[in-house]
């Protein structure tokens, strides 16, 4: 029997994204009859939490929506029966995100945020807590659908898979960036005609290392003349908050389909380790910058006459992440069975990846969630980039949940983005003594 | 730019089922603007195909469509610039399938239309055609969509598939058939709160050796209720063409699905055989049968005052033909992206059998065609049944291409119903024989 | 450091077969130091134990070897320290295996010791024995080699390397045979000059469907010149046990491999049952005329006069079984590196199987036991039916080992010459009931 | 039929590693009946193929062989009738293997002979004359066995066997080596009772990027305790003319295999990269150093008064070319088959990779070439870098044959020890640049 009101949870509410889901989840309300919305967080998240749910509560009185918002530290009494739960926290806050770019640069890395080194120092810190929060779910809300965007949301999807019975799903704005990328392109070459619900864009891979595969409009594959364009300099399909470049034809050409932007720190390792010491010795790292945006955007959310999300919001990339959260609890309410690009099992999607993995693939949702698409068999060039990261990913995966340094060692070793040597066991220490706090697992190796 | 009038042509137009086909075409008059219909048949199914020209010209006056109908021997004229083709001619005729079915006894295996021996000739007889048609189809009609009912159908579109750049999609009634069925059983435990709109069902094998693998209703897997209602005697599941039965109780308990009816030719084959010997000394063999009720369906469809489809059409087995095709043109012209039980190219849906193989799969309907769900693992004792049958199938497709006696002993000897041994090369032998009319590719033997 | 003087244990030592063992021991005494036998049977075989102890006592005294003869039913006195332990037991003896051929050609299906519904039983009597004489094993002799005879010999050697920690490695005659048919058949082309030592065969499969799909002889491949043999009719290369018969064409030309003669249940399926049943009703089914053969060898045996091993032995067909067993042995201790035909794991080397299962194929012998090597892809109707019959075997040890029903089932269906249908369950359940003494596994289908 | 004599032609015969061949043939004069040798070389390594010849002249008038020495510039001559062809020539000479260093590290990556940037121009360059060489084998001596020593040997071979009918056999010294240190640390703790002979080591991977999977020694695994060795520091199994150095622990301890040293620049980059600037700066690049080493040597073979293999050769590297070229032409002569390990085509020895690649794999020598043993599936973080390699490899090779620079391109990006974004375009367009006169199938790029 189809429920008819909704108990919404936010885990990580004080998150400067919570106002882009707020306004999709009010954005929906006739067809998604949310009446609780409970938005959790911890001590140290507190202050912005607060301002995030004075924030909701004005954009849910502006429109009259009748939803009861619960601020609490009490995550068992938020997931107490909840249908959804979104996951949006970030391990160690901002800070530690600054101090893994920071470790990477240092040892000449590259210094990320899910890619590298600084991504796997994220799937240790996060993955722990995405466990312990599922192994509540099992016991409070085991039907409720998780709706995964903590970084980085395809390992820590994985986690939940492989260790945990709930419903998950990992998200994530790229794919869905690209596809109203794409809209755009075609748009301007097939004028007032252009129907967008006719587009249908198909993407898979891994997160953050996803690939437009197909772009149908009307029967006819749009992926090439996308393609035309990208190598004309005509667009980037990358997001707001990634400066536009141009791919090296060779990536486009060969494999005839289309990279996501954070592929660049793969087939543009260089320029991107260059482009990052620049910045760090300027402005500051990714996560500095970041914090400062931030910084910002509470002031404005703080203001007591906001009552809507403000545009400003845009610019700090997460775009979509609201219409991909929102649409796909809509999606699984309704059995609307629309195509979404989402982190899920494989079971054979991709072929030469093991079934029981985490992949990145268009998916039609239903009511009992994503069933993948099948997706034709990927160019040998692209497959093995895969194969190799989705093996780093599940290396890392292992070493999260276990804590053996020899597995971390042989996730990292594979990991193209990595440097291998003594620099790297030194790089890993480091990582690993720095944020004893949040790797217990690693607890062992800093006696 | 989608088209506002569409060209449909049928193949074979002379068949019992027509009206069918008409019913749905007429049904769906305000989503699929069609405004020509071409009706095709050969000098020998002449009579049948005036007397279906004359019952659809009257089903479209009674409902005042506008459709122009065009009946003709010239397959060419009737090709040119269409935009359906509706294959569903039987290559040599009832007469053929008799002669199938007969041998096949007369050498104590299980004669039938699709399986063993009987599909082999039959697939040998009516390949060589379906390329010819596919040939003139490059020519005159490149874009349009081939709706294969053709039988052998899995057959049929692999050699399509593999030997042609026809757009084909192969339709068969069983799928469709079980999952009304499905929805029947639902319907009476759920009540009045059922909605078949909320049924998501989801199919894997071959043609005629498909498992309904998945139910979800609102979230829910009915898979297993189904399955209870099955082994308790409840229902069979099976088309009205085929006698009641209950599976053994392992078959359902084992692998969790549901086989379609033909599979008990696999699973029941000594049952299924006496069955056979004791119609054949009866009331005859299935093909006699079935020529006794066309003959009297073309008495009712001669009937000037007829203008529908009458009732008794349903009791020839092809219920729901119409459905499926209807609604799959609907899908194609609209991108309906409904899920739909087809037979097109693998790419990997069902893990252990190539990429370019036909599979039978629930796939996403959109304007360029099927695109397969993932298929999860299968249990190892079906997925080793459908690999034997699929290498049945592609062995028996080239052997009905190339015309080599080897490979088309290799295909049979592989097939479970079919009888090793002297026998074989005698009944193969014998069918190519009297066969020799519609199988040039096998000339050289019979010199 | 290696052994200087070994302990040789024969579980199932009544066995008609025996004297070819111990001549091929006594044959190696220069290279294989026994100095240990130990002859283990059960009261039922007490009789034939002790003549078969008696002649090889007399045996051993003629050629004057220094070895000490043990006759027990003290199975764990036996083992206790065993070096090399060879299982040649039937269990239920050959009233079994005849109560198996008559049961399955009761209901219509070959009756045969080692394929079909009597491999299965056979297989459901055995493996509970073969696990416990390793369990026995693993504490009194965990180093020791276990060179399995007992059939079926792949199904059994694949539950003792999935169930035990044992080194087993499973033998059988057939591969020597097909080796030394192909020797003389290139001896009477290339005369004088033939040297065996240069001939290399190499076979792939599984126990009783094997393939010799090489045969090199000083740099040339010469199956092609072999088949060209067999089709004109110049030999058959089956056992002195298996009447000579001749191949449809089509099996040796279009897979360009030599089946071993078992493969006739599969490619001359109702010639075989055709035949089955004649003798059935004439001489006896082939376990009865096997008895009648033993009771004959058994009258030379005990003839005190006796000391070497009767020419009349080798029209028993275990011909050559002496040869791989002792050959094995020595190829072991003395890590000699020689190619041997045996049922191991398959490690990859037939691709298209699991890792773990059983396979026969050539080996390299080393004193770690069989190294595979590399099978190329092999024709897809041939791989199509290993995979088949793997299932059946695979599944068949799991109903073994858990008493499972539906198991058994599912086994049996996917058999190409096993009836499906009411039959088989009729056929199954009365196989359990008949067994009832040596199944216990399956003992709560008999309430 | 076995022949009595043997013509075996050596390209490249004007290589510093000649004499170790010629010592290695004479040793085996008994075994090897040679009686043509034809040294092969072009107009620019002629002198130092002239003081080869004269050398080879004097070691073997010393033992008195009987062999015809003939120096020429007429390859066809020279493979006419040939038995073996041993390909050991360098294209572009030094000189060219000094500009691949030195481009490399200019644009910051590893410069190697076989590796990244450097291995994949060598192929380049040396490819095209590698099938030109095939060609004119097809011709002139279509049964005879190519060794190929050129590097990259691993790209060289797997285009020969793609792309001609020419029998060959990779061969490189690095297997035999670590065979040699892993019998050096045996020897130690086993102490006089170690026979080299009883020692069967198995290796698995691809050229220079395979590991010891295996150490035999009388039914004992060995490779264990050559681990703890290993980790304990107490060797190196590295090559004299590679550095000793020290694997960091978990590259052993997690695959439980030992990598040949050349891994060292994918487990060890960083180190690597400094160590060869720190050479580059000091000493010179590794193809200066080689240089000035190859031009002591041949003041060496100029004498007049010598008549054997200096010792000062064992520095350069190549120790046990000989003994595995003389030894693999010694066991397909004499159809030993003994195991040893080579490049050759891998028909499933390792899964997860294409049938059709070249693999470097212990097999077992026979007269028609090796046969692969079986590898046990590898450990996932070896088997995906060997996967990624392997593409790396094959796209090279395609490069190479078809001179497509968007291939060039996605080999290279694939490669771990290759950095990507505009430096690589950079480097590759100057590679293709200054190797203009070698790599006539990039010459559309360089107008």
């Amino acid at each position: 029997m189809k429920k008819t009101a909704l108990k919404v949870t936010v885990i990580g509410a004080g998150s400067s994204y919570t106002p882009e889901l707020i306004e999709g989840l009010l954005q929906r309300k006739n067809t998604l009859p949310i009446n609780e919305l409970w938005l959790v967080d911890i001590e140290e998240g507190w202050e912005k939490a607060t301002i995030i749910a004075g924030l909701t509560e004005r954009m849910i009185a502006k429109i009259g929506a009748n939803i009861k918002v619960t601020l609490t530290q009490n995550r068992q009494a938020a997931l107490a029966g909840a249908d959804f739960v979104c996951s949006q926290f970030r391990a160690g806050g901002l800070e530690s995100r600054i101090r893994d770019e920071q470790i990477s640069l240092k040892y000449k890395m590259i210094g990320q945020e899910t890619n590298g080194l600084g991504g796997f120092a994220n799937a240790c810190r996060t993955i722990p807590v995405a466990l312990e929060i599922c192994r509540e779910m099992e016991a409070l809300c085991p039907d409720a659908w998780l709706l995964n965007f903590t970084n980085p949301s395809g390992m820590v999807t994985e986690a939940i898979l492989k260790h945990t019975k709930i419903n998950a799903v990992g998200l994530c704005n790229v794919p869905a960036h690209m596809e109203k990328s794409a809209a755009s392109l075609l748009r301007e070459t097939q004028g007032e005609a252009f129907d967008e619900q006719k587009l249908l864009t198909r993407f898979a891979g891994l997160n953050h290392m996803v690939w437009m595969y197909s772009a149908q409009l009307n029967g006819e594959e749009k992926v090439p003349f996308i393609i035309k364009q990208l190598m004309a300099g005509n667009d980037t399909m990358s997001p707001r908050n990634i400066p536009a470049f141009q791919w090296p034809d060779y990536v486009l050409r060969n494999s005839g389909m289309i990279p996501c932007a954070y592929l660049r720190y793969y087939y543009m390792t260089q320029n991107m380790y260059e482009l990052e010491m620049k910045e760090a010795q300027g402005e500051g790292c990714r996560g500095e910058v970041v914090k400062a945006v931030e910084a910002q955007l509470f002031e404005l959310y703080r203001d007591p006459n906001l009552a809507e999300k403000p545009k400003q919001l845009e610019l700090r990339g997460g775009q979509y992440y609201s219409e991909a959260a929102c649409e796909l609890m809509n999606a699984i309410y309704n059995d609307s069975r629309v195509v979404m690009h989402v982190n899920t099992r494989n079971y054979g999607a991709i072929q030469g990846l093991p079934d029981d993995c985490a992949v990145e693939v268009s998916s039609m949702i239903t009511s009992a969630g994503p069933i993948p698409l099948s997706v034709p068999a990927l160019p040998e060039q692209v497959l093995r980039l895969i194969q190799l990261m989705k093996s780093f990913e599940t290396l890392t995966v292992k070493a999260a949940v276990e804590g053996n340094y020899d597995t971390a060692l042989d996730a990292l070793a594979l990991n193209p983005i990595v440097t291998t040597g003594d620099v790297l066991e030194q790089a890993l220490l480091e990582t690993i003594q720095q944020n004893r706090a949040f790797m217990q697992q690693f607890a062992h190796l800093n006696q």
